[in-house]
């Protein structure tokens, strides 16, 4: 349907346009950081990265896509870390205090180093953006693997509905685990955490 | 120690004092739903009840001192209605039910029926106020009376020390029971808390 050449349409872009698109998340980033995403507008971004704004508008569609890819960064980097964690995890029980201590860890030096950004993050679960739906299912389809391998070994109870479980804990870790609530609880970090997934694990026992 | 008459001290006021405490607590509640408790001064609230700053000051020493006296008002509403939920209940295990139910619904509606007055409590929990840390304080002592029952009955394990499974208990229900966590997971009521209640109820099992 569309009259634009093949380099200007979105979602199809060369190796260029991919810079260029790296370009501007990076240098939104540090824009973000030093005045806060509230504050920023992409004409503010546009000035600082010498882009005209509808240059900037070519590659992403409001200052909220340069968000979530900021976004996805930063939350891939915490996935990664959880799986890092697990890596050499040899039990269910194991691997699921090393995800929940993983991510708990990750979002509090997140806090600490770049507080800048860990807004971003709290914004992107409050306003429900796709970069922050995605990391919470990955979060929940990780969460969900550990529970079926545990049920299947013998070592976790199998007469609640999976769905359930999977929900009730995603639940009751929210205020280490949600960005939003994380910042309101990091003065029972490590114990805190530590304490609800012994309690989630005893609720888990055949 | 105070060179003060004695209907001058404060904390050792007579009735016609206390009614005026009450006049200004009254006033001070509509005018904070109407202009929020952030925008609104001392001075504000003065001019609207036609009393001097001096004089508000003879009975409070401050904002935020309304502020508590408005929200120990509406926080002991809450305590009241979970008093009253949990009076015919059979068990520990009813008692526990019925507890955060009552509490998460008699937050939910102050959500739903005066957001100024919810978003006072929500400060008063942000800013560790007196009123939120007593009311806390009470939640816990229940929560607590409830287990020590449940284990003396054998209704509830007793392995795990006893301070542990309160905390972890009051930690897992943050997201409902917190008024500043409570908001953002509304879209989850009634299930979400109670399906949490289910795995709390599973972790005490003996």
């Amino acid at each position: 349907m569309s009259t634009l050449p093949h380099d200007q349409s979105a979602g199809q872009r060369g190796p260029a346009d991919h810079t260029i698109r790296e370009q501007i998340v990076s240098a939104a980033n540090e824009h973000f950081a030093k005045y806060g995403y509230g504050k920023t507008t992409v004409s503010d971004l546009a000035k600082e990265i010498g882009f005209s704004k509808a240059y900037i508008y070519k590659f992403f569609d409001s200052k909220q896509a340069i968000g979530e890819a900021i976004c996805n960064q930063c939350l891939d980097a915490v996935l990664a870390s959880v799986a890092l964690s697990m890596a050499d995890a040899k039990t269910p029980t194991d691997k699921l205090r090393r995800m929940f201590r993983a991510i708990v860890t990750a979002s509090a030096e997140l806090f600490f180093s770049d507080r800048k950004l860990y807004d971003i993050a709290s914004h992107s679960v409050i306003e429900k953006w796709s970069s922050s739906t995605q990391y919470g299912d990955k979060i929940y389809a990780m969460l969900e693997q550990i529970i079926v391998e545990g049920r299947q070994s013998g070592e976790f109870e199998r007469k609640t509905p999976l769905d359930e479980t999977c929900r009730a804990i995603t639940q009751a870790m929210q205020p280490f685990t949600n960005p939003v609530m994380l910042q309101h609880s990091l003065d029972l970090l490590p114990d805190g955490p530590n304490e609800v997934i012994s309690l989630v694990l005893r609720s888990l026992s055949p």
